[in-house]
């Protein structure tokens, strides 16, 4: 019996420790290294904008040009969830003749041409399990003209139920671009959305810019209840200010995610020309569009003098990577990235690893330089795998894995 | 006695899973980090440009206002090693009326100026244990007119004895400027350095720009025996070129390294406006400055064409960086970093790592963001410990290790 002990002792000893004891120095410091691959867990979306895991198995996906679809990612079986508005826009019929050079990428190619359009964001509410809530922000059409909105519902049974506009960006016009349209939950159970200025050409801005404009509902942040009511503790922009906003001074935000060590919010930005930043969001400050910039202007633009406190990006690039959806990484695939932050990107930068203590940005890596993907979004399953999806005709979700693992 | 040999089983199996066995997941996690830290080991360097070690301890360190030095990293003593040739220049007398605006930094500052000027890269001789001979690249000085040399002599009791110059890089020219010196010892025995073309201001560029004249021997980079003499199998130029020269095109590349792996050579290159590159060192390739650049030229200066086959750069930043004396990391503090390439620079990116596969660039890190010094220098210890120098009147040895271990 004693013996039997000893016999046990010594296999549990050799199983437990077998890890270590059994690998080189050179294997071991091969298997500390993060060398992160692409695998392609499914193709055919409609440029995939946003994704929230229902499981590790099931996630909803909005598509920028499509719907919003439930997706088995074993199975890759797809189902379209129904119930949306009426106003949610299938395509911007955009007016070119309204857009001198410079004004529009398009310009120039005719009078007036189709875009798709569709959906942005799409989240849960933190107690979805119970509640069955999700937030969805989208492009939504008025007499040809559009502004971005925000939707909550009940998803039940595939389909969207007691649909309330929670939010919806003032006025409606033309354009295509700059929507925003990212959203999050904060720690303090409050919603934090987006909002694009909605130009493309600088030279289009009022004299008093929409980003400026507290009475302009664009270009800002917003902070509001899920049910879309305005928080008592909302900071006071001015007396006159629209409803809602956190800060302002926004050109094209889309990104918002907390860091899981402080609940601080972080979110991206894009310029013009390069300027593309990364913020700290606080509340009631100023993000400078366009008065201040790290980039420059389209169309010789000149920004008005104005007497205003501009709050500087934590980290801005020397070249345009149309930063996104990014996330704060916890997974245990890449234990080396441990509350690192994920920031991809559209333009030829697309994946970015931040490392970030507190407010302070230590190191900024940009990964897969040979191997470059259009990226819309970063997010983590509920097990901590890390996806990203492409913004492409033919969309993928791709899960990053570690090949030295 | 079987009793006891229980428990001592069960002490073994404690102590050797330890530290496994008994830390969480964020533990484990935090410890598997690179959280890169620097540690001045000493300060007080006259500009030190290079460091070679003789033990873990000892090292020669190259100061560019100053000597050749040894020093124990432990007790903090320098020793000056002596026996330098007279050409040794300890100054540059510039005469700032030759240089039209833009063409120097310090144009319009007066007529004559002097600044201070001396060694470059110190490297020990492959054999350097049985045969004592250590390489020094430097200023030489010739009637007010200066030029990259390499000399080798055997050092003895601190003194080089048998001095002989190993290569010259005519012509003695003006200004302060672009010296290269660079060098290294290839796996194939034989010493590859750098020379720099020798110009600032684009503009003063010759018909036939010097890096691209076969007769000029300033912008190229040369590969010869350890004595100097011409190894046979070097590549053919031109019929008139200038003998040893193994690549060309070079502006002002200061640092050379191996790829453990490969055994191949990567270089770094500096441009006029951004245009920082890095390269791969091939057998008679053209990295084609001035014709090509990743960057702007000074003054207007428009290079002229030239029906050459160039070799583009395998990486080329968007900021400028001053990429210099860079390094294959294999040490054990950052296991993360494995075979990654450890870039410093002077301008305000200063420290780089990137992951190489072959002669694919992977992945490209900016580290120490928040804490910038004008580096000079990054190089491993015997023992694998990674140390970088930095550029300043106050010089420092650093040694860079990891706070999450």
């Amino acid at each position: 019996m004693k013996f039997n002990l000893i016999i046990l002792l010594f296999l549990l000893f050799i199983v437990s420790c077998k890890p270590d004891g059994s690998s080189t120095q050179e294997h071991k410091a091969q298997h500390l290294q993060a060398i992160p691959t692409k695998e392609v867990v499914m193709e055919g979306l409609k440029r995939p904008w946003s994704m929230a895991f229902l499981s590790d198995r099931i996630a909803l996906v909005a598509e920028k040009d499509g719907n919003l679809l439930q997706i088995d990612l074993v199975s890759k079986t797809k189902i379209e969830i129904t119930g949306f508005p009426s106003d949610l826009a299938d395509s911007l019929l955009i007016d070119l003749s309204k857009y001198p050079k410079g004004t529009n990428p398009q310009s120039g190619h005719g009078s007036k041409k189709k875009y798709n359009a569709g959906l942005f964001e799409i989240i849960l509410d933190p107690d979805f399990e119970n509640n069955r809530w999700i937030y969805v922000s989208y492009v939504s059409e008025r007499d040809e003209k559009f502004a971005t909105k925000v939707i909550r519902g009940k998803l039940i049974d595939n389909r969207l139920t007691e649909v309330k506009t929670i939010l919806e960006v003032l006025p409606y016009a033309d354009g295509l671009f700059h929507f925003g349209g990212g959203m999050i939950f904060g720690n303090d159970g409050m919603l934090y959305v987006t909002a694009g200025e909605r130009l493309y050409g600088d030279s289009l801005q009022p004299a008093m810019p929409i980003a400026q404009d507290y009475q302009d509902a664009r270009g800002k942040i917003y902070r509001i209840h899920s049910d879309g009511s305005i928080p008592e503790d909302n900071p006071v922009i001015s007396d006159n200010a629209v409803e809602g906003i956190y800060a302002l001074g926004i050109r094209a935000s889309q990104g918002l995610t907390t860091d899981p060590r402080t609940g601080k919010i972080w979110f991206s930005e894009h310029g013009t020309i390069q300027g593309d930043e990364l913020n700290l969001l606080q509340a009631g400050k100023n993000y400078g569009w366009p008065i201040i910039s790290t980039g420059g202007y389209r169309g010789g633009y000149k920004p008005p003098e104005l007497d205003r406190n501009f709050t500087v990006p934590k980290w801005s690039w020397y070249k345009t990577i149309a930063p996104t959806g990014l996330t704060f990484y916890t997974g245990s695939e890449f234990p080396q990235w441990r509350n690192n932050l994920i920031i991809p990107g559209l333009s030829r930068g697309n994946f970015w690893r931040l490392t970030i203590e507190d407010e302070e940005i230590l190191s900024v890596e940009e990964l897969f330089v040979n191997d470059r993907h259009r990226t819309r979004k970063a997010v983590q399953s509920p097990d901590g795998e890390l996806y990203i999806l492409t913004d492409e005709n033919n969309g993928k979700i791709i899960r990053i894995v570690n090949a030295a693992k």
